[in-house]
């Protein structure tokens, strides 16, 4: 098998490209041997996979050497290989509305990727990121995300108005998380039959147009004198919470 | 007042040396306002405060050049204030024994700064760190754990069966959490008066030890298709879950 050993190879450039998001236009890149299994299992078309003689006996792969690896690699220490495989379809269907997690505005990587992995382990039907969030498919979320986008449909770059105007014509319950103490507390909440969780911004929380809109705004009560909970760990709360 | 213009003074090398915990003797480095008032208000004593012209104004302060603080601050765009502040003993007191959280060798630093976060803000009496876990006094706890350090006790370098023996002689319920679904699910468990609970480390979970001799052996039923929850989202779930 013919290996690449430059740098400047025309597909390597082009693939390396794809961890920008302004460059993807229907495939991006996982890294790691986990991401590639979990895409192989999954309805994603792969489209090139760049791996190191290491991962040499595996089907349809393109050879690089250790220091292309290096190149194309987002990781520290690279495991060897690389997977473009193709973008979902991002499109806010009906059959996600049944238990959403809408993240408004959420800006860290490891945040996303996290409440992302979340609401999959949750059994949640789908997750929407309004403009304004990290995107999902740069390298930092794709770590901490683990391979959920696979298993569960993630939709980025939604209007956050118009989303919520959907979930009201389609009768969701739209659950809205505040950091004050002046909402209910969220133990109080009887798991409505179909509903949509926001979590707003790490500093600012939700805006105010989407306390508007809500159907109930939530909050966790603190016995404790932390301030403020981390946000991932606040999903992390309310998801298992509203899971029956 | 005069200022310290030189990464070369020997109070600025000494400081730095604290970021390294073989080098901390009874203090530690924390940074930014948030941090500086969080331990004015506390019952740390403040040993130096560093700052440059921008906080001069604060009582009790050492004045340095912008070059000098970017030297000595551990962030990539320093606010300009650092303080030197005592080490609270590190001793398992009973008075801990109430509502305990145990970190046995959980090595990530941003899990161990968002656990102990997040059991201020559940108002648990105490956070133990078996040793092996990662350093509670280094630059990325403290970050995620926002200052939580001097609202509860919390003790590292400990024995993890010497500490599970002191709850057992004081008829503490340790609750360790499991990884596998042969255990009770976390929500049919009724909070203990006392109770300890074990979260284990991030790749292999708690020792066979540790689930040996724990009263109660708990789990987080997952629906959905994600092999596991991020540690520090699965202590939030559990401590909220053990709040009333």
């Amino acid at each position: 098998m013919e290996m690449i050993t430059s740098k400047d190879n025309a597909r390597i450039k082009n693939a390396k490209k794809l961890y920008k998001k302004k460059n993807r236009v229907d495939t991006y890149l996982v890294e790691g041997v986990h991401l590639y299994e979990e895409a192989c299992q999954s309805d994603a078309e792969i489209k090139q996979v760049f791996v190191t003689e290491k991962f040499g006996h595996l089907p349809d792969v393109t050879l690089v050497s250790d220091e292309v690896m290096k190149f194309l690699s987002d990781a520290e220490t690279p495991q060897g290989i690389i997977t473009e495989v193709s973008l979902p379809s991002d499109q806010l269907v009906p059959s996600l509305f049944t238990k959403l997690l809408i993240l408004e505005n959420v800006q860290d990587p490891g945040n996303v990727g996290t409440m992302i992995r979340t609401a999959d382990a949750a059994g949640f039907s789908g997750v929407v990121l309004t403009k304004g969030s990290a995107d999902v498919y740069s390298p930092k979320v794709l770590r901490t995300m683990q391979g959920s986008q696979f298993h569960l449909p993630v939709v980025q770059d939604v209007e956050a108005l118009t989303c919520y105007q959907q979930l009201a014509d389609a009768d969701v319950a739209v659950i809205a998380t505040t950091l004050s103490d002046e909402s209910v507390d969220y133990k109080t909440i009887k798991t409505p039959e179909k509903f949509a969780l926001i979590m707003g911004n790490e500093g600012s929380g939700i805006t105010t147009e989407t306390a508007n809109t809500a159907d109930i705004l939530a909050h966790i009560s603190m016995p404790g004198q932390a301030e403020s909970l981390n946000v991932a760990v606040a999903a992390g709360i309310l998801m298992f919470s509203l899971t029956d």
